[in-house]
């Protein structure tokens, strides 16, 4: 089969088209033909040179954390699937991925495409959306009624987050780094606060959007000294789920003298396909219904052909992206 | 009224007998005579200087954050109890203390004395007893059969948290950091796992002690460099319980990797006392109840009259207590 490869750390120079032997299926795996991927930050902290590297990797590397597709074979113990079958999933860190004509994946984690998305659309929510709903759900146990900040409200994972807030009844917080976000924030998603971080009175115009009580959760997707922000927003007892490998200063940044709660989040960790493949099967089921009652949707920004998967790499490196990056991987390998 | 009060932040010798003004009743408030207290690290920290201190300190400062005695007069809007109850509390770091013939504390927020304690025991229970139980019960929601690390599992909220889990049905292991708090541990506490940290393979017999799984749930009381090697012995998805102002590496300690969830707890903070006293006084009195039933009991390390309250300001310094060090009120004005 052909799939986009690389055989050394380094920018998005290093991916290239070339053959490799069809995935092997082991008993709870399906395999499932790709008809579209999207990238992630996932992907580019994967690819690059990295001294702080946690998971082993071996070349030829196949990276690609999204997928939509159908079914074309069925492992020993696969239940409740079938051949011809669409479905999504956000496939395993440790394994090889969706960048690629086929992936075998454990069927526990995957869910039905969603019959109102196209194959790319459906492939711009598993990563994005899983990371979202795992996040405010099952970590920070959100709340009606509750105050949430999300940082990079026009990020792939920022863009759905806002959307879930909502339809949870809680209230969306948004920052933006661009007028172009920003208005993306306003007009496409229908969010009424959303705040430029650029601006000089910002964590000043942060507190005052919850009426200076604080928020009650936090998605913070940046790090760095913006968890200080952060936290300097915060509410006490309230809850920030930390999907970034961040550091934090209990006495400086305030999280002590609230009693803050901090979750560090890492989607598509090892851990939850190894210990919970179940419960990311059932949550990207929920999302795919959300997405057909109509509340949910994942916003596309622009498309590639699967053979230009570098210049997709380079413009999320490039930043500004609203919503999505999608890859057409049906048609892609002809160019 | 006599108090030990300090007009100055420094070392144990500012502390002095003094006469104070009889504290004025808030609606809330019952008026106490105080029989019992004891000294907590929160005393330590609230009397030197610091850079970093969180709340604003008047002179003449009384501290004293634990006490057992008996109500002498009611506020207007206090009900459920009467003049001559014996009550115990914690009471809040932002109000004058304990370390007096009197004190003026809100009635939400104690707990009927156990008649099985001596006030001087009793005294020793409110804030390490609160400081556990919030710890492990209301932030952590630690259920059976789960293992818990406790460091300084000899100290004043060790002590008291390891005999909460035990009694919660889950596996306490604690650490120290001398043969007589190994000793205190095994041959006081009944407990079975006690490691030393000072031993060379520490870290190694830390996992070891979890057969390799990690540990669910964490008392994390010493901060700094301890924190890492706390991280590196939990399990995927576990929760530590940070009671000290530390700081916390997301990536080189292991929390992101394993999606640790870390709550800051600052016991005695203001926000408790604003927010919910009535939960302070709930979980008194459940740890009261404990006590009652035979299943909880502090420990009194040591006891001194009142007015050497210095002497046991430098006792708890110079480390190597094992349980709680307790004040006689009642009697100790006299010498």
């Amino acid at each position: 089969m052909r799939a986009i490869a690389q055989f050394e750390f380094g920018s998005a120079d290093v991916l290239r088209v070339c053959d490799m032997p069809m995935p092997t299926l082991r008993p709870h795996d399906v395999l499932v033909r790709v008809a579209a991927t999207s990238v992630n930050p996932a992907d580019l902290r994967a690819r690059r040179p990295s001294s702080a590297r946690s998971i082993a990797r071996e070349f030829p590397l196949v990276l690609g954390y999204d997928f939509s597709g159908s079914i074309v074979e069925l492992g020993s113990k696969v239940a409740g699937w079938q051949v011809g079958d669409e479905v999504i999933g956000c496939p395993s860190l440790m394994r090889q991925g969706a960048n690629a004509e086929f992936i075998a994946v454990d069927h526990r984690v995957i869910a039905r495409k969603p019959k109102a998305l196209t194959h790319v659309e459906a492939a711009s929510l598993p990563l994005v959306g899983l990371t979202a709903w795992g996040a405010l759900v099952d970590r920070a146990n959100l709340r009606e009624d509750q105050t949430v900040l999300i940082h990079g409200g026009a990020g792939g994972v920022g863009h759905v987050a806002a959307q879930l807030v909502q339809l949870l009844n809680a209230r969306p917080v948004v920052t933006c780094g661009s007028s172009q976000s920003l208005a993306f924030c306003r007009d496409r998603l229908g969010l009424n606060t959303c705040l430029d971080y650029r601006a000089e009175d910002y964590a000043d115009r942060l507190l005052e959007s919850t009426q200076g009580r604080g928020f009650d959760v936090a998605l913070e997707t940046v790090g760095g000294d913006n968890m200080n922000v952060t936290m300097s927003a915060m509410a006490p007892l309230s809850q920030v789920v930390c999907i970034v490998p961040s550091a934090i200063d209990g006495l400086r940044s305030g999280a002590f003298m609230k009693s803050i709660t901090v979750h560090y989040n890492m989607m598509t960790a090892p851990l939850e396909y190894e210990r919970q493949p179940e419960k990311l099967g059932e949550n990207l089921a929920t999302l795919a219904y959300l997405v057909e009652q109509g509340q949910l949707r994942p916003v596309v920004d622009r498309v590639w052909p699967v053979s230009e998967m570098a210049v997709a790499h380079k413009a999320l490196e490039a930043g500004g992206v609203t919503g999505k990056l999608a890859i057409d991987v049906a048609d892609g390998w002809l160019n």
